[in-house]
């Protein structure tokens, strides 16, 4: 019988092209199924939590996949490292049960943006961080922010990707959106049920014309309600998201 | 007249070859001097406190160099990065006197070594650190650091370079030797006047003897007063050192 093994993963988006399998591209998906299919001896298709993006780093992605080796569970952890690039690191390995899905089963995933906000460039974070060099109201951003909390139609803030043609519901609850400061360096943690494309660095990219001045918390609020996205500000890069945690339901994902 | 500049500078050794030029290879005094002489438009030549090897990095580096440029010398920091690639990062520049050398005025250097010390490898600090997952005994290896402070001869922790002819003296005076620990993640700092080729990688390399339960502090003196380099244990490598700081007396450096 096929067991479903859990794999909680972290990487550094950098090199890759995403998450997602895009032939002749270098992808975690990629990598990671190739190297599971030595440790497990037979072809592996990996479900994550969340597809990141391109250049969008993890410390708390969650991918499952089901196998026939009888290889104990907390050995694949092991194995994979023993094989995996350095910039990809498995966490724990654990049995769950036989209808886990990482990603249908996820009740709720944080992600957070961080931005450097030095005058001069921090070259020790440059990989994971977005420096934006003018000064910021991070009490409005806040404010802001805060209205984003709930159950929304977040057109404005949601990119349609090309190939996209059956429409996905806009509408995702945001448990938790929240900026903070460890000296020159903000983050924004946002909780949701599910992101749409770009949804966190449209968020950004739109809290930061609140943070410079060039818009109140009103505007924000209209933008939201407007359910156009060239009504909000820009994506923010890549490079400054990580995907920090996904939540289960109790016992869910666990054996 | 000549001024003379004195620029901090901070830099991720991974890409280069050191900070001292060599032909045709990529280093950092390769790098400043070619984007410095677009800034004050003469050809320069630049002065470091201490010449970092290949790999090693620096977050407290300072340089001076000889400019008939009238540019002020503040400017200089914002001109180097607006041209500088972005694992170079220049810190304050300022005026210094006349008779400045940013290597022969230095009276204390200070360099750190980080090791990541737990049990999986740890993606994010893995271009600043050595990961030794090994159990290590930090209260001995303290112990054994302080038989290094003082003023000794480091033959047994100085490597000889192969086109080194002229014999320089292996005595030096350590200040510090410090261990310390940030949950997983051990930094050995050491302040000395100077230090030989090597020196802090190959007291952190036999210290590490010394965690592991294979050497006592009483075998680390031998080594020590063995004054052989063959008697100590390995080079720890390149890419866990930082320098962290320069000492001038007070007044120097700055006019």
């Amino acid at each position: 019988m096929a067991r479903v093994i859990r794999v909680d993963l972290e990487y550094e988006g950098t090199r890759y092209h995403g998450f997602a399998l895009q032939p002749g591209l270098l992808t975690i998906q990629g990598v990671l199924e190739e190297v599971l299919a030595t440790v497990v001896g037979h072809p592996v298709r990996v479900t994550p939590a969340g597809r990141t993006d391109a250049g969008v780093h993890a410390r708390g992605q969650v991918i499952s996949f089901q196998t026939t080796s009888r290889i104990p569970a907390e050995a694949i952890s092991r194995a994979l490292n023993a094989r995996l690039p350095c910039d990809i690191v498995a966490g724990a390995s654990t049995e769950a049960a036989p209808d886990f899905d990482a990603r249908r089963a996820a009740r709720r995933r944080t992600y957070r943006y961080a931005i450097w906000n030095g005058a001069r460039p921090n070259l020790w974070v440059r990989r994971y961080s977005w420096h934006v060099p003018h000064r910021l109201d991070l009490a409005a951003m806040q404010t802001a922010s805060e209205l984003a909390v709930g159950r929304h139609d977040f057109t404005s803030f949601i990119g349609r990707a090309a190939e996209e043609t059956r429409e996905k519901s806009p509408v995702r609850t945001v448990y938790a959106a929240r900026w903070s400061r460890d000296g020159d360096m903000l983050y924004f943690d946002c909780t949701a049920d599910a992101f749409g494309r770009h949804m966190v660095r449209n968020l950004v990219g739109t809290l930061l014309w609140v943070g410079t001045g060039r818009l109140e918390s009103a505007g924000f609020r209209q933008i939201l309600q407007a359910r156009d996205r060239r009504a909000a500000g820009p994506t923010a890069p890549a490079h400054g998201l990580t995907l920090m945690n996904v939540d289960y339901d109790d016992q869910e994902g666990q054996r």
